[in-house]
């Protein structure tokens, strides 16, 4: 089907959506659920033939990994499901409401977006997290994946629109590109007469294609280059666990620590000791002269790495003198995700929360927790690191806008 | 300057501003108020200049009109700037706060955008009414106006920057470009390594533009194809004052209505009443055959009469056998502005309310009320028409995002 006739159908379907009671939604996702488990031989043996190919393109063994999947994974999807269904109907809330000196009654409603756009990479669970999310936000999805996970992707796409189907729902409530033609997706990120939002999902470059090409508005998710500041009133017992947790947790993940600012108070007393639990995870160190003048091992930091998202075992590090050359640096560096003070000092805390720029602004914690379900939104479909609509972790109110609804009496303009 | 080096100005003064005090940025708003005020005469000798080019390259009376300025509308500039002093400050406010099982305490605060770009055309007004609204939000402004009123935008320009640096505040919050070429203002839509966001402010054809061109985010303002409904159960005597007012009252803005859509049951006793109306204020009806047969002097409309925004004493109209084929009419031709049904069931305005998807949508009441002045915004930077971010009358609050502030006790993530 070509793309014209998707967003058609996307727009023909999605103020169906908008009608929707939560009730009808909910009992949708949690059939859905049911259908994936029930299903599960067929997207298997889909995921089978990505696997093959895979192999056969000589992919390797991280991508291999992304790609594939099991029955814990399936029933991981479902699990999903279900818990989007149990999450607040964000659509019909009312955000405001004031009465004008002409008697004009307005009322701020939360509504869906519409038709929200997903390019994704080969993580075949994003079709079955995406659509729920959007689902419950009441909007219709159309969906890009990668095409190493085509036949997975198909195949879950297949079990979602079914289901929609026996609960009376327009089954192009979900779509699914499946022409893998670039000159296809570019045509999607142009598609603006039927959607309403794009939303790229993975990498550097995906992400910045898709802002590069669409003329649909995008919201921009994740990369980060994080930084954690050590004060010099850190207390150290708390700075080291902080900075292995946010380094080493999970290493490719946007959210990890990519750099560490030092105040050169604390510098000899933090860097030995850090060195030691740095080593027990085997991250390399890149740092200026003071950082290797403390610190054995370390290797000497080009500019450029302060610049960088790792998503590896590698932090650069920086000596500064004050919490303002800290804030400077932090603001010139980070791609205004997350980013972590360290300090005993409420007043250090305060001038840092306000001064860096960043969606996420921490205190004594681990930049690891810039998650939705961290967040106690139930769920995520990104982190937005861009300042227009939504910023941070992105759960269903951030799938929705507004629409002002103005009761009057006959009232004209003067 | 090059616009790399007005970005990376806007860039050193936004942290700047980020932090002015409420009482700061008041002060500098009233202080440029009285400049303004003070300078009339050389703004208005540099717009004698823009009007003198302006006639000498047959530029016709109604733009010659937006361009002009005189004591008037120079006050009418600085009074604008006192009542944008006045409006309560939104950085900084509390949105919601919360804690986590883990002890994480998390609170989503107010913050500016950051560096704001304004391209518009040729009304110098908005070069001091963008640049309060902005500052007044904490942010640094970029504006590029129509190069046919460069030597007023230059010289209010110049008056604002003296202003800010009287009051010991970077004269770079407001930077204006002023080279014409068109290769610059492409440049400018692609200034995103430091510019937040972009607002097109003018025709259909300038949005297009920048929608089309632009890497920067951008919030769409403006072109409004209105509707008004008159069901089967209208108050006519509602309905007429209300029409005349939507369509008559200034025929040239975005909330303008531009189509009426009328409920069979109530076409024969509403339009030849409306037909005197229309015809005292000299309005064009182009309708449907039911329209024709029932109103003197209507002239057949062609399919694309109903997507257009006339912006002249134009109206299309168009008959309907129900509220649903109403709603379904508008929502296929509407350009999500400002819609109104005129009804005295409650029933049918609620599902007109819900069923219809606009920025703003009525009930008996014209739809010149879409306006930040009008729903107690104090001003208003433009009336978006798209659902991210910010949708209807955008006022300070709209040109603002926010931060999550996290404050732990040394939490890493399990």
């Amino acid at each position: 089907m070509n793309l014209t006739e998707m967003g058609k159908r996307a727009t023909a379907v999605k103020y169906r959506l908008q009608a929707l009671t939560t009730e009808e939604k909910n009992r949708a996702l949690e059939h859905a659920a049911r259908m994936l488990r029930e299903h599960a031989s067929e997207i298997l043996t889909a995921n089978a033939r990505d696997l093959q190919q895979g192999r056969d393109n000589g992919m390797h063994s991280g991508l291999l990994d992304r790609l594939l999947l099991d029955s814990g994974r399936i029933d991981a999807m479902a699990q999903g499901l279900e818990q989007v269904a149990a999450l607040p109907d964000p659509v019909g809330e009312l955000l405001e409401s004031f009465e004008r000196p002409n008697g004009l009654r307005i009322e701020k409603c939360r509504v869906p977006l519409g038709v929200i756009g997903i390019i994704y990479e080969s993580r075949p669970n994003v079709t079955a997290d995406a659509f729920a999310l959007c689902f419950k936000a009441g909007n219709a999805v159309i969906l890009k994946g990668g095409s190493d996970a085509l036949a997975s992707n198909r195949a879950i796409a297949q079990v979602l629109r079914q289901a929609l189907e026996d609960c009376g729902i327009d089954g192009d409530a979900i779509q699914l590109i499946t022409d893998t033609d670039r000159a296809v997706t570019m045509q999607f990120m142009r598609l603006k007469e039927y959607v309403d939002v794009l939303i790229p999902r993975g990498g550097a470059g995906l992400i910045r294609a898709v802002v590069e090409n669409s003329t649909v508005p995008v919201i921009e998710t994740g990369t980060g280059n994080c930084h954690i500041y050590v004060d010099k009133d850190a207390d150290i017992d708390m700075a080291i666990p902080i900075i292995i947790n946010a380094k080493t947790q999970r290493i490719g993940v946007c959210n990890a620590c990519e750099s560490l600012v030092i105040h050169e108070a604390v510098r000899e007393a933090l860097l030995p000791r850090l060195q030691k639990a740095l080593a027990e995870k085997q991250v390399e160190v890149r740092g200026d002269e003071r950082v290797c003048a403390a610190m054995e091992g370390a290797v000497p930091a080009a500019e450029e790495d302060y610049g960088r998202e790792y998503l590896d075992y590698i932090i650069s590090m920086k000596t500064v003198d004050s919490l303002e050359e800290a804030i400077d640096h932090i603001n010139r560096y980070s791609t205004h995700h997350s980013e972590s003070i360290i300090t005993a000092d409420p007043a250090a805390a305060e001038r840092f929360l306000n001064g860096v720029d960043a969606a996420c602004v921490y205190v004594n914690a681990s930049t690891r927790f810039t998650d939705g379900f961290e967040f106690g939104f139930g769920a995520e479909i990104g982190i937005s690191t861009q300042k227009l609509h939504a910023r941070g972790p992105m759960g269903l109110r951030e799938l929705t806008s507004y629409k002002y609804r103005i009761t009057g009496k006959g009232q004209i303009r003067g």
